[in-house]
């Protein structure tokens, strides 16, 4: 039978880990699709022509990253029939709406499996395990730099600077890290988990996100002694009123189930009523990891079972769009610094309570003539809580603006 | 387009449970599939003909279980070119090599993601997302039964008979617990992940297994100072001299992915030199889980993507058979009862030492003129470990016959 001619756009670590990959397993890759692959064209930032590229190929790796080239690669490669696959968040939390439909109409793959968490397979597990699921809920820690920084920071009780720097010296963090910890990556991913599990269109715009920056030494000790661990959550979830969709630190209780994923790993656990619970972890980037579920994408393209001018495999065309929530009920983690004299937490749970916040757990010690004072709410309407710190930084018994954290409880959330 | 008929083989829990969420998914199905899901007829073990039922539906679901009939059913079914999909774990152990040759041949589906592990997508990430992974090894917690037990010892630090009775109370156990508590259930499904991962038969009789029913509240409370956590462990791995397949109680190191995963879920870890290692967790059983993996393969089954009379998606054909080694290396915790006196330790670790095993670490504590000694050896070979366990317990100054539980470390394997 023919080779099974691919062509690669872009030659960096997963680019080139792919093309390592590829030429080990072109045995086992020939037994599952009847077709021995072959790459029989590159295209770099500064070689090869794209155009000739497609026509050799019947199917497109695109590895190159960034949004407007790969964006136009993409979409032509798709025009001329051809399957694609890609690990490119950013391109799909802007366009995946268009290529998808795309790749509808004209009977092509678009596989993405690359995209989120990488080898950890929650696209494929969304796209086909859970097809028929109703999904209320996706927890993931979807970034392994901040969360290997995160882990970093719990494990030696350093500082934030000090761990992103050793991230930096293991290679887990960029020079600029700017777009893994400020929560953006993650959004992009949390965008893409969201359409696949609610079928209405989500944009990296829809996403709220914060990042780990402002995360102090003090906020990961105090948290310890209640129990409970920080990681930057994205989390997309059905509400009465639309979806919501954000990233942001948060604490979980030990007991849930990613609080214990650790260094660089990816995790995310989707919750429904019928299924209760299901979670899936591993390492979520590195070329290797990265490249092994791009191989898994190309052998489904290329499985004979499903045939060119099949329906595709991909999301289920998007339903009519649904609101996007930005309000939503969470538990919080509040840090202050307060004069260490009786009634300020009388002052304090007051105007938490004129905002309809009780308070779950205290921890208060004294520094002199101030006191640290730590406490977990149970959950309220965020821009209530927003309105509670607003007035409690105002008391005169309050020498800082409180430091808020969201708390994730399954207990009681 | 025509109604999906499907011919259901068997009603009790699940198979009422699919029933139900065939009736409350059938719109979603028909948007995934094109088809609207329709039940053509129902066999009980009282009622309904199986050749009429065969002869209305062209997708059988089996959920009867047992062997004998089952295997009838389901052959019959592949040889009329049915699509087939099975919950039926004792079935594929012992007779899956020839029903997925049957459905190669035939250009069938035959889908069993609910076999192993219910809901958590395991079976389908290894045929797919993994198809090109060189798996070394998989670690799995397979059976919720005895997860359940040994959870609820260590949670109450009582014995396995009072953990076993608020099992059955609970309904997470059986009236008769055999199949579950001896480890015979786990050991079907660790022959079929076993199959998947490695592409050469493998059949139940070709797994050791061990149950939990000699397990003791001491064993865990001692484990418990030494950092490990007691589960009922199915292994699968590649050794240099064949395959390997066995299931028994083991420690685990509590920083071991398997070892947070409580109450009655299952988990699977993966391990490849490319991906490193790949965690899923998620209820076991129970109805709506199993039937919500049974929805998930006729679904895949009817999608016109996989257009019949192409290649079934199932398993490769089997290479040849790999040789099954019975004798691997393992580190061990042992536990006896000895004289309370200056030299036992000695003499305890000679006769370890003459079989090549040194010790890890030990606990020893009086109790009056006797004292119990507990330790953790180095791997070694489970033979040797035998002989060593005959000669300790020949000892005269041992009272009682060491008892060995395996132990599973990253750190040292």
């Amino acid at each position: 039978m023919s080779a099974l001619r691919i062509g690669l756009l872009g030659h960096g670590t997963v680019g080139s880990a792919f093309e390592a990959l590829l030429a080990a397993q072109g045995e086992r890759v020939e037994q599952l699709t009847g077709r021995r692959p072959e790459i029989c064209g590159v295209l770099t930032r500064s070689s090869g022509d794209f155009d000739q590229i497609l026509e050799r190929s019947e199917l497109i790796v695109e590895l190159i990253g960034g949004v407007d080239d790969a964006h136009s690669y993409v979409r032509r490669a798709l025009e001329a029939g051809r399957d694609v696959v890609t690990a490119n968040k950013q391109l799909l939390s802007r366009h995946g709406e268009e290529l998808w439909e795309l790749a509808r109409t004209r009977g092509c793959q678009l596989g993405f499996e690359a995209a989120v968490a990488g080898v950890v397979p929650v696209i494929r597990v969304l796209r086909e395990s859970l097809a028929a699921t109703r999904i209320e809920r996706i927890h993931g820690i979807v970034n392994g730099t901040t969360n290997f920084i995160l882990s970093e920071m719990t494990r030696t009780s350093g500082s934030y600077e000090l761990a992103l720097a050793e991230a930096q010296r293991l290679g887990y963090a960029e020079a600029d890290p700017s777009d893994d910890v400020s929560g953006a990556d993650a959004a992009a991913k949390m965008a893409i988990l969201a359409r696949l599990a609610f079928d209405v269109p989500v944009r990296i715009d829809d996403v709220r996100f914060e990042g780990i920056e402002q995360i102090t030494a003090d906020d990961i000790a105090y948290a310890r002694e209640l129990g409970l661990a920080l990681k930057l959550i994205g989390t997309a979830e059905r509400l009465s009123e639309g979806i919501s969709v954000r990233v942001h630190p948060a604490f979980l209780n030990a007991s849930h189930p990613l609080a214990s994923v650790g260094g660089s790993f990816n995790a995310v656990t989707v919750e429904s009523e019928a299924i209760t619970e299901i979670t899936m972890s591993g390492p979520g980037a590195g070329g290797p990891q990265t490249a092994s579920a791009v191989l898994g994408d190309v052998i489904a393209a290329a499985s004979p079972a499903r045939a060119r001018g099949q329906t595709a495999v991909g999301p289920v065309a998007a339903a009519v769009s649904a609101p996007i929530v930005h309000d939503v009920v969470c538990a919080f983690y509040l840090q202050m610094e307060v004069a260490d004299r009786p009634g300020v937490l009388a002052q304090v749970a007051q105007q938490l309570g004129e905002q309809g916040a009780s308070i779950r757990s205290v921890v208060q010690r004294g520094l002199g003539e101030n006191a640290q004072l730590v406490m977990v709410t149970h959950p309220l309407l965020e821009s209530r809580l927003a309105t509670a710190i607003e007035q409690i930084g105002e008391l005169e018994s309050v020498r800082s603006r409180p430091r808020a954290i969201r708390v994730i409880d399954e207990e009681f959330e």
